[in-house]
This record gives C-alpha cells, sequence and structure tokens, in this order.
C-alpha cells in the first residue's frame, strides 16, 4: 500500500477544495457535475474520490473548514482589550474574506443547500450554533467591561449581528453595484452606535 | 378560440404561483420538475404551460410580484408623517411576511439563481435598484425634516439596510431556531440608533 506524505495529502485535498468552491460558486451545486471539479483541480476522478467520496463530502469539508476559520477569529477576538473595538476590526476581516467573490457565492450556495440536503442542515446548524455562542461569549464579556450597553438582549444582539453579516455575504455574492471598500464605514457606524454605552438620557 | 375570464386567468395565474413557490422552497429551483408545480397546483401541464412557457417564466413573475409588493410598501411608507418611526413599522410588516417560512426560502432561491441565470439576474438587479433608488429617497426626505441623522452617508445607509433585511430572510429560511417576534425588539433598537439624529457630543 501506497505510504501518504501527510503534507502532500493535505495539499491535494486542499486542491480539491479550492476548485470545487469555484465550481459550486460559478454553476451552483446541483448543476456541477464532480467530472468538472476534477478538471477545475486537474485531477483524475479515481484520485478525487480517494480524498472525497461524494459532492456532499466535499461541501462537508468546506462547512468543516470554515467553522475552523471561524473558531480562530473568535480566539483572537478574545484576546483584545478593547472588545468593541475588536469586534469593529471584524469588519474589515470580514471585507477581506468578501474579496474574493466566489466565497461569498459559496457561501450563498452551502446556505441554499442546507435548506433542503439534511446532511448539510446538521452541520450548518452546528457551526451556526457554535458562531453564535461564541459571539454572546465575547458581548457577555464586554458588557462586564463595560465596552458595551448593558441593557442589550444579547441572544439577540448576536443574532443581529449575525443576520447583517449573512446579509453582507448575500450583497457581495449577488449585488454587481456592491463595494465592499466604500461601504465598510457605514457598517462600523452602525455596529458601534447600536453596541455602545448609551447616554443616560437616550436609553 | 375560448374568451378568457381576466378574473378567472389571474385567480389560475396565482394558484401556479402559489404552488411554483412551495414546490422551490422545498426542493430548490433546479430540482423541481415542472409536472411537480402541475401536481401541487393541481392542473394538467398544457394548462400550466397556457400561463407559463417555463420554470424561468414563473419565476421571472415571482419577481415582477415581489418587485410590485416593494413598490406598493413604500408609495405607503412615502405617506407617513414621521419616516423614521415608519421604517421602524417596515420591521413589522417584515415579519409577517416572513412568518411564512416558504416565502423566506423562495427569496434565497432566487438569489442563489440571479447569481449564475443572466434573465434573472437582469430582473433581480432591477428589482434591487428600485428598491435601494426607493429607500434612498425616503431617508433623503427623513433628513430633510429632521427625522434622521443627516451626517448619514444615504446610499451606504440604504445598502446596509436592504443587506439587513437580506440577513433577515436568510436567518428565516436557514435557521431553526430563528423566531421572528422574539427578535424584532431588537432590530428596531439598532435601527433606531442607527438612523436617529445623534446628540452633538457623539458624532
Amino acid at each position: 500500500m501506497r505510504k501518504l506524505d501527510p503534507e502532500k495529502h493535505e495539499a491535494r485535498r486542499q486542491q480539491i477544495l479550492r476548485a470545487a468552491t469555484a465550481c459550486f460558486a460559478r454553476r451552483g451545486f446541483h448543476q456541477t457535475r464532480t467530472a468538472e471539479i476534477c478538471v477545475e483541480a486537474g485531477m483524475s476522478p479515481g484520485n478525487l474520490f480517494h480524498y472525497f467520496d461524494s459532492k456532499e463530502a466535499i461541501i462537508e469539508a468546506l462547512v468543516e473548514e470554515e467553522r475552523h476559520e471561524a473558531a480562530q477569529i473568535f480566539e483572537q477576538l478574545r484576546q483584545a482589550d478593547d472588545l468593541l473595538q475588536a469586534l469593529l476590526d471584524l469588519v474589515d476581516v470580514a471585507f477581506d474574506a468578501l474579496a474574493d467573490r466566489s466565497e461569498a457565492r459559496l457561501a450563498v450556495e452551502i446556505g441554499a443547500e442546507a435548506m433542503r440536503n439534511p446532511r448539510i442542515a446538521v452541520m450548518f446548524e452546528r457551526s451556526d450554533a457554535e458562531t453564535k455562542a461564541a459571539l454572546i461569549g465575547v458581548l457577555t464579556t464586554a458588557v462586564a467591561r463595560g465596552q458595551i450597553d448593558p441593557t442589550l438582549d444579547l441572544p439577540s444582539t448576536a443574532g443581529w449581528l449575525i443576520a447583517l453579516f449573512d446579509g453582507m455575504i448575500s450583497r457581495a455574492a449577488i449585488d454587481p453595484t456592491f463595494d465592499a471598500a466604500a461601504q465598510a464605514p457605514m457598517l462600523r457606524l452602525l455596529i458601534a452606535r447600536f453596541l455602545r454605552p448609551q447616554p443616560a438620557a437616550r436609553p
């Protein structure tokens, strides 16, 4: 039996995931044939099936990858002294990620697929629940430090920040006039005005 | 040749559009066969093709319907004396519409389709541009009346309100834990804090 070089293995996996991202973003999940991913990745079907046994398995890996990235972002966020400022800085991180429109389109595609594919839905919801829990944790610490308004309902606040992020992704994916860099200042202002401690007279 | 009763014609069209909404929301646009829409609508393929010659034509009609509804909402909005309050009241209108999860799922499905189907993209973008222009118009009047913060960049502000609305739809469509009624107060607060005239000390 062939011995696998872990680094080479991972590089090949990444090659397939990036090829699949491009294909799914271009044509959608259901209209993409595995053969097209092979062409995009420059490898044979036999080789691809060695890494992923189905299109679903590729989507699962992509959701898992996003989940891992989100966990890393929150890990870093928790180190910050000023959590409101750190959340506002996340806007720039998000806009950098959306500069590659394929990533935004992939996210819309996965969301649509999660609506009707139970296997994808389970992964999507787990990832989503983790993100929400992590964000509520950060907001709770920020309240304790006096960095955000203590009267906010935190689970609902976290939900709306995530909805706003979803909306940003959907705009980046669908709206050809959407210019991330030009839109960033108003989004930062929106989040700052929503979260910051309010003057006593205007609750 | 059969004489068409316009009321009956419109009722039949509506019957097909509601059946198609249910099918598209359940299985997605590409996985829905015209035959399934016929079964859902309780009519023969020949009858259905009398009204719509393709699945694309049905989607176009659904986008057109949303466009018409949006125009009506803005028409009503412009009558209001307090435009900030009227915008906040729109939150409840939106949540009422999202109580039918099929409508939210259909919107996600159409957005995903607009990413790769040029015919749908054209309609989607026109509808989107009209909504944005109407919203900028309302915000401009609200600034003139001193009802919202005059320092806001209005096109960008309108873009973020639309993104927030997109995010709300995506949450309603995908997140099984999303409870519209429970989330409404924080969304109203978010919009109010973003738009209202700010105390001079906190620009």
